[in-house]
């Protein structure tokens, strides 16, 4: 039911024929060139309703098969997706909002949002027959694919500048990966990664590359749209790095409302640090009719999942969050180590801080009046805390020891 | 439909009327005055079929709440259990065995089986209406109850030795919990939350003492035998440090079968590191017929989960483990670390070392013949490699830096 009718360049709008592109247009290369995958969407509106997904008894994004571009029997096993939602009432009423939801992305199966993308992107390397996965990044995106080939048996390959730290390379090397650390930063490991996949037929993850990672990343809103029976939030925050994932959650928002399941989307509001906010930038031009792509700029955060220099997936984030009538906001790092404890603390989800960033996003908008009070917002909680002990913790402060005594803590307690 | 009948104590047999008494049997005392909750097994027989489980839109732990003591209404948001259990034909095949399933456990909330024991446990403190959670531990179950605690807006309070590493003392401080660091041993720690607990009326989560704790923990087995609609392997393998985790599982196993769902149990066999094997030595003398009640032993290990000198939950665990007519096996910390890269390259479950553990034991009960070849067998894998990497990735050989040019990639593929 979900076979795309066309893979459709961003930039020059052709329409490529299904399958016939890896990755992105030719004519345009990377970034100008990103795909969007198109469905037959008045034919879907006819075959969907609500219930076709709250009948599934599929526990993973699988569930939402008839608006993905590949078949669950081409998947491997690990359950990524449908994960849950919490309800935030006390929170939101000291806001002053309507309901506040945390979506917990956190409990993947390689702890991250990233797993969404490489579910489908290694089921259509199955499907298309490609003998290995290739993917560029130091953090979760590479953590990911490695996973997820792991479980299925395929050779994947990554490539890392060489800076990367030695524990995130030794779970990569763990997961059984072929891993190049390369002599350069981020950007040369990418070029290199894009070639070699090109050589040797490697299918390629890599954020902004690949349109089946948006596809992915799209199921993040489905799941919000069917646990709120489709009376979706009037905001959806997320934080933005490459810009996959925000784009991918915005395109998922339109495409229930393109399929008649929903009436409206969300504003969705990506949220990037003060220090890193390549994506930001290339909005704040966009609204001004500017050209949107992102020249490098210097990059310096605390949360290093979204500590991206030359964002890959800028064009796809900002097109696709200007089409939700959303927008972005940043915030310092002062804030992100803030939220992260408050999240923590009030809700029981510990996220590493770049998945915390859209909590202090929200404080910023509610205070800015540009979140109105009385509205409904869910944020995004993209990867767990266990992934950056050292950057989610900073700022804690430390206990005391005491005597083992119960006297010592009668003290303690009653002061 | 789950209210127990009788919290029994498992050395002087005494029923003690259900909710009368927290933790232990106030006659035996710690560890030997554990507690069993009983249910009204003829009158669930008549009330349950498979069905009863099937139909349940819960996704959580809480689909087997007529099996529970306590109802999900008094339950806070996080969604612990109803884990993936994934099936490893490859593996199998190459050990020799008709099947192979791996339990994730990882994906809990906390990312330790841990959330099942405090999910449960929170919400009894809930029903009885108790102020405050107490918790003497280093690791998850101590993060487990700080984050549950959280999101239930509870206060919570955790006792550590002093020793207690720093991440995790601030992951505890960053959920909000009150950590107290006792100038002393585990021990010492122990004897002072339940003095503090008892001194101003905190329920106290620490493993061996509530059996809630293990009314939790026996949902993993409730959980594998509804995916394997109750045709239970013959053999289930789990970690144990203190022994909450394999109690809770044989007893689950034991309850399916009398409440007439399943026809006979799985043989569960409790895997130790043969540095910290004070319940594998426990079992052995109550198979010699000599008293079960372990005094302090030394406890080296690279598993850090499982390096237990005085396992609280001892008793519980031999006699559990004895029911099902399972085992122990003790596996080096060689085997264990060799375990946790290949139960990640094969499977792409990234475990702590205890969590790979069972792999470990695995290979090892298969090489020695104690189990058979063609048998169905079930790892429980308890934790995440992500909460102990520097455990998770000794022995990682590291790759070599290359220079970013396609040739230097393919000189390193093409050989």
């Amino acid at each position: 039911m979900g076979e795309p009718v066309a893979f459709r360049c961003l930039t020059c709008g052709r329409q490529h024929a299904p399958w016939s592109v890896d990755d992105v247009c030719p004519r345009c290369g990377p970034v100008a060139g990103a795909l969007e995958v198109e469905y037959d969407y008045p034919y879907l509106s006819r075959r969907l309703s609500r219930g076709t997904f709250a009948e599934s008894r599929r526990l993973s994004l699988w569930r939402y098969e008839p608006l993905l571009p590949v078949s669950e029997k081409h998947a491997v096993p690990l359950r990524a997706g449908w994960t849950p939602l919490y309800a935030c009432p006390t929170l939101a009423a000291e806001l002053g909002l309507g309901a506040l939801w945390v979506k917990d992305d956190t409990v993947n199966p390689t702890a991250s949002c990233k797993d969404r993308g490489t579910a489908v992107t290694v089921a259509a390397a199955r499907k298309l027959g490609r003998a290995a996965l290739v993917c560029a990044s130091t953090g979760n995106a590479a953590t990911s694919t490695a996973g997820f080939c792991a479980a299925g048996g395929i050779p994947c390959y990554i490539f890392v500048p060489r800076s990367a730290p030695r524990a995130k390379l030794a779970q990569l090397v763990a997961f059984g990966a072929t891993v190049f650390p390369v002599d350069g930063v981020y950007g040369d490991a990418f070029q290199v990664a894009v070639q070699a996949g090109r050589r040797f037929g490697w299918y390629n993850r890599s954020d902004g590359m690949n349109p089946m990672v948006v596809e992915g990343n799209k199921t993040g809103a489905f799941e919000v749209g069917e646990e709120l029976r489709c009376d979706l939030p009037e905001f959806a925050l997320v934080s933005v790095g490459d810009g996959a994932v925000v784009a991918g959650l915005a395109k998922g928002f339109l495409e229930l409302v393109r399929v008649g399941l929903a009436e409206r989307v969300p504003r969705v509001y990506g949220v990037q640090a003060a220090g890193a906010a390549a994506v930001a930038h290339a909005f704040a031009r966009h609204q001004e009719g500017k050209p949107i792509l992102p020249a490098r700029e210097e990059a310096e955060t605390v949360a290093d999942s979204i500590r991206v220099d030359r964002p890959q997936d800028a064009l796809r984030a900002v097109k696709a969050v200007a089409k939700t009538e959303g927008g972005f906001v940043t915030v310092t790092d002062e804030e992100i180590v803030a939220a992260t404890q408050e999240l923590a603390r009030r809700t029981g989800v510990f996220a590493e801080p770049s998945g915390a960033a859209p909590y202090a996003g929200l404080l910023r908008l509610v205070v800015e009046g540009r979140i109105p009070s009385g509205s409904r917002v869910v944020l995004f909680v993209t990867g767990s805390g266990l992934k950056d002990p050292e950057g989610a913790l900073r700022g804690v402060e430390m206990p005391e020891v005491i005597p083992p005594t119960l006297d010592a803590v009668a003290e303690a307690v009653e002061g």
